[in-house]
């Protein structure tokens, strides 16, 4: 008979082995089948990045009822693509990468990993969603994000969303969640990010640090906020970054119509 | 006397000695000084990745007259960082990225280097251009873009670009240009990513690979179109990926006001 439970694919850029992957495991174990393909080390950052250079290799962790679980040597996009092309017999009816161990809201939705698979899901067509926890500790506790995921993951595994639409959700550090909040991806910008870390007297070695500037602390609607405030923060998230709202302006600088012209 | 020829910074995803970005140099030459961050070997398909489980080094590699040219150890939005935080006295007028051996159209723009160099610099609040070419070839032939490339970034330095919003601009691999077309993202998905090559009997080593399938291959206001049909495609770009349209529909789903509320 064939399994007509919903096949959720899950995969994160914090690693196979990192806490976050296994509370996201435990919290959508009953909506469905998981199959887990993720990093076999931490890749936060990647963004959407593919391995290009070098061959994919996955690996079998584990299989139980309900649970596969593979490893993978390559980016969290990647494991989306190989996932989708190799172990999977059908489509997901959902890709969630997550538990972050660290938030992904305002601009940084750029930087993620994390989103890195949703974005995947999504521009493939699959509903998708990222989950995220302002909390960089190992041992970070998401026990109060349980039923957060397990209720956003059922309402988008009924209901779908939108084509080109995913889902961004990020979790405050803190077990007095005061409900959701749809909000805006807030805007900002990064400063003093690089940490010089002298080599053998090559003062050009550094690494990444920084820290974020919000560039509009006190606007309510933005996932900033939320988190901030105790709020769940969902922002509804889009892969097509097509500048609507310039083009007519930008054909006018342009001297050309909507049809192209010499320029 | 202090220079005040504008300033612009370039980066690349195919590295500091590719074809594409001395064309990209010598094209925005006549227009202000320019200093090269780029990657010290190909990093396609990086995305916004950074670089964050290793320190990250640049180096010198030639000075002149109007042209500065660094190397860097990491990917391309690192390039933009690091320049930005040390080698550069102050903010740089314009970011440029290219000229990519390969388009970034379509919703390729997720997973291109090129455009992670031009987001970087967006996400800064400074106007950023990103330049492709239809053809993978080591050698391609950028003659033909020389023209718009120096056009575009003078439009650009001289009106700026609204906050938020940079431009990708991918040429078709012909000399026959037909002019400029403002562009919507075409929309698509990738098929056939792997190519399987076993390594000593395991059968889990995948090359990525793949073909693009456009979703909406007659829809003439999509950069696909334009450049199947000889324009230059401009595609304003994005980054805030807020789903606005989306948001009232998610509280409504959610139960929630637009100040939040239980889920």
């Amino acid at each position: 008979m064939e399994n007509k439970r919903p096949l959720i694919l899950v995969s994160n850029d914090d690693g196979v082995t990192s806490k976050g992957i296994s509370a996201l495991i435990r919290f959508l174990r009953p909506l469905g089948e998981i199959v887990v393909m993720a990093p076999d080390a931490p890749r936060s950052g990647s963004g959407c990045a593919l391995t290009t250079t070098q061959p994919v290799h996955y690996q079998l962790v584990k299989r139980e009822v309900g649970l596969t679980v593979y490893k993978c040597s390559g980016t969290p996009t990647d494991c989306i693509k190989l996932a989708r092309n190799t172990v999977l017999e059908r489509e997901p009816d959902l890709v969630v990468g997550g538990i972050n161990h660290g938030d992904n809201s305002a601009t940084n939705v750029h930087y993620s990993g994390t989103m890195g698979v949703v974005i995947e899901g999504c521009l493939n067509g699959i509903p998708s969603i990222g989950f995220s926890i302002c909390n960089h500790d190992a041992d970070a506790d998401f026990e109060p994000a349980g039923a957060y995921v397990h209720d956003i993951a059922a309402m988008v595994l009924e209901k779908g969303l939108p084509p080109l639409v995913c889902l961004n959700v990020n979790f405050p550090d803190t077990s007095e969640l005061k409900g959701v909040k749809v909000c805006e991806q807030a805007k900002g910008a990064w400063t003093h990010e690089w940490e010089s870390c002298p080599r053998m007297g090559d003062e050009n070695y550094f690494w990444l640090t920084g820290s974020f500037v919000d560039h509009e602390p006190e606007n309510e609607k933005n996932d900033h906020w939320a988190l901030a405030n105790g709020y769940v923060a969902i922002t509804p998230t889009t892969v097509d970054v097509t500048a609507y709202g310039f083009m007519d302006e930008l054909r006018k600088r342009l001297g050309c119509t909507t049809e192209g012209t010499e320029f």
